[in-house]
């Protein structure tokens, strides 16, 4: 695929867009213009046709985007064809639960392999995937592709663990740890799951519709004075 | 404090503003400029200033923003001083997980009460946090204020339990379940948590270098080949 460099704002908007095409096509919607889907995700439709327009030519002037069609399109864009592969470090509670609750191949990844410390859990299955020693984790390292590392490890051990992976050239990490991560020189790519960016956009929702209220409280407090 | 309709995106841009200035309060940095913030999050001087500019006049022109009071600016915005009462539902490997590494105080908010169905849990302590038994959730909710539910119970529960909880006023709901929480004259909240959406960011940039190193591969073929 030929890719033009693309706003970091423009990408992480695309697993919305994806997530609301396979919301619509299970819906049994075929077609929908930018109005439409702009109106259902908080966007303009010129921000959508803007964004699109990164990868090419998709809608088509006056009759709107086929939803199927789009939602193949920017699967491939996401790279969910490329049967990535995964593998999982620290099968704690994050780590359980991503095995058990996470469908790793809807998103076009396969889970290869999970690794623990604990004897009590190395060597079990969870969902089809045995757990590892972390002994082994630098010989598979060594023998296997890696192209995403789930790292799900208790925060002490975050950075030694990523180091290894950097080291031994896994493409990328899906950090948990909420320890930043810094390799500067490193080609690994990082992406970080902060839980607290989604609790606090939360948290603006909740005091701004707090405030609505005490203001029309007031509003009604007036007029019923007058 | 007043507030004007604010976009969806600059919301969902502030968490991220207010890590960053945690970032360069840590690192000593007092001061810095639109252009250098904007630098270091992928976004544009004039991005940031507009987005800035929906809650007021925040920095001198010519001299950058202080760092520390647009931190506190920020975390204002978010409600971080409201003190918002949340508790959590569902104590499995993910609710476990929050209770355990997810500082719910560093976010201004108080974890008020956990509940779990399972005999074996009910009456632990986790961190302070005594775990309850559903049994005892509506009583609960009719008793305390709950700004916000932590809802971490398995997808079978969801609805049932989303619809007690909007049923019995709580303010905003934390969805880590994955299902779609539909009740439309709701004043609930609804924040939904989608892991897809960063693991799949990350798919599109482990896919995009690939793509880069395949056509430097093919270039350097092209001119071994001359």
């Amino acid at each position: 695929m030929k890719r033009i460099k693309v706003s970091n704002n423009v990408i992480r908007r695309l697993p919305r867009y994806l997530r609301k095409l396979d919301e619509l096509k299970a819906g049994g919607v075929s077609r929908i213009s930018s109005f439409n889907l702009g109106q259902q995700l908080g966007l303009t439709p010129s921000q959508i046709r803007q964004d699109f327009s990164c990868f090419g030519e998709f809608g088509q002037q006056g009759y709107g985007y086929n939803v199927a069609a789009l939602r193949d399109e920017i699967a491939l864009i996401l790279g969910m064809d490329r049967g990535f592969r995964a593998i999982l470090i620290g099968v704690g509670n994050i780590g359980h639960a991503l095995m058990d609750n996470f469908c790793f191949s809807d998103w076009g990844f396969t889970l290869a392999a999970a690794f623990d410390i604990d004897p009590e859990i190395v060597g079990k299955r969870n969902k089809g995937v045995a757990v590892r020693s972390m002994d082994e984790l630098l010989d598979y390292l060594r023998e296997n592709r890696v192209d995403v590392a789930v790292l799900t490890v208790p925060k002490e051990a975050a950075s030694a663990v990523a180091k290894l992976l950097i080291d031994n050239g896994v493409g990328a990490i899906w950090n948990f740890t909420n320890v930043e991560l810094t390799e500067p020189n490193s080609r690994t790519i990082v992406e970080n799951v902060h839980f607290s960016d989604s609790l606090l956009s939360l948290s603006y929702f909740v005091a701004e519709r707090l405030d609505e209220e005490a203001a029309q409280a007031a509003r009604a407090e007036r007029r019923a004075g007058m």
